[in-house]
């Protein structure tokens, strides 16, 4: 039997966090008290001990800073790293760069309310070449971008990559950290906890509070807790 | 014929610099003035236009923090990055932790001299289990740890590492960045400006300034500069 664990974290606060603006792909930084949480994050993992041996991460720089940051803060800054967009924020489309009462006045209460707590509903396309488009951003060259994205849309992203590139680090016995957002985190406790479609949407991830999952042999091996609780 | 560029980084002054003590393989964090040297760095590379694609570094966090820092500030945080020991400074063996005086007193200002300058003389082994002896640090586990190195000895880990790891990407036509220590990159450079065993030793690369080679079909096309001069 091989046991293993994984920490899932959120990225501390970003700007449009705190400015309460639709985030998804467009690559905000983090607030001082984002880079503070990251820190906090780190310092936490050192003093329970529970310390990463192999990382994942998004394309965004929220989810990478708020990795390294912590992983120096864990003295774990040496460890192997991977970056994929497949981690990435789910895609908000052109709900990018609103915030939310933009929104609101834009296509109304009911309409917003739909988007934010579907499941499978997913905001219109962002238009190619607009603002807050991330289509022509380097880091993403070579890939099929997509223009919008309903949280069933991220799981269907989230998932495969999950299945292909953590679970075996699970299965060696690692304790791998994944530093990533919102919406793409909500896909995995959804695939680890086992939460419906219903509930995962109003399921609220709080940031850079590191949450643990002891596994087995590549599988969970118990319900999820916060590492700040153990 | 395919173009590529190769970046070599020295890490920013770290706090062993500064105390003027034998670091080799042991894991001193930069100091303010190398996390500025960091930072300087990252916008030399954005305002050039020089941008790293794939990057490369040690297992020791003054490096890596230098790599991160830079990359953060050239607006490149999310390109891929490989860690490995083969890139490590010069393991200085018994010498690790003594400052040059309590070197020259311990052994005598012609044996400081030698090792020092010497190509292909280690000092003498750290004594396993000593203070600073890395053996035991969890970033080396699994592997050969040595314990000391000549210059030699170092250019005979570093080069293949290159070789395998490096050439590939330069032959595809990446731009690529190696954040790496005084010895690990008078390794590299010594191999692709082609100097001396008698030069190299007093070759002096300096902390936190990137040097540029050309590359043309994952072979220098021309010889090495700073970035700061280009």
């Amino acid at each position: 039997m091989t046991e293993a664990t994984l920490i899932l974290v959120r990225h501390g606060q970003s700007q449009w966090n705190l400015e309460n603006r639709f985030t998804g792909w467009w690559d905000v930084d983090l607030t001082e008290k984002g880079e503070a949480e990251a820190v906090a994050a780190g310092k936490l993992m050192l003093e329970k001990g529970v310390l990463p041996t192999v990382a994942f991460t998004s394309l965004q720089t929220r989810a990478i800073r708020t990795l390294h940051m912590a992983l120096d803060n864990a003295g774990r800054s040496w460890i192997p790293e991977t970056k994929s967009w497949l981690l990435n924020e789910r895609h908000y489309g052109g709900l990018t760069g609103l915030d939310k009462q933009e929104t609101r006045d834009k296509h109304g209460d009911e309409q917003v309310h739909i988007w934010r707590r579907s499941f499978d509903t997913p905001p219109p396309p962002i238009e190619k070449g607009s603002q807050y488009d991330p289509g022509n951003d380097p880091r993403y060259a070579g890939i099929d971008v997509p223009l919008t994205e309903s949280l069933k849309d991220t799981i269907a992203r989230v998932l495969p990559y999950y299945e292909e590139q953590v679970v075996p680090q699970l299965k060696k016995g690692e304790t791998v950290i994944i530093s990533a957002h919102g919406n793409s985190l909500r896909a995995l406790v959804k695939h680890l906890s086992g939460i419906s479609d219903e509930d995962i949407t109003g399921l609220e991830i709080p940031t850079g509070q590191p949450i643990v999952y002891p596994f087995k042999d590549g599988a969970p091996a118990g319900e999820r807790s916060y590492l700040s609780e153990g």
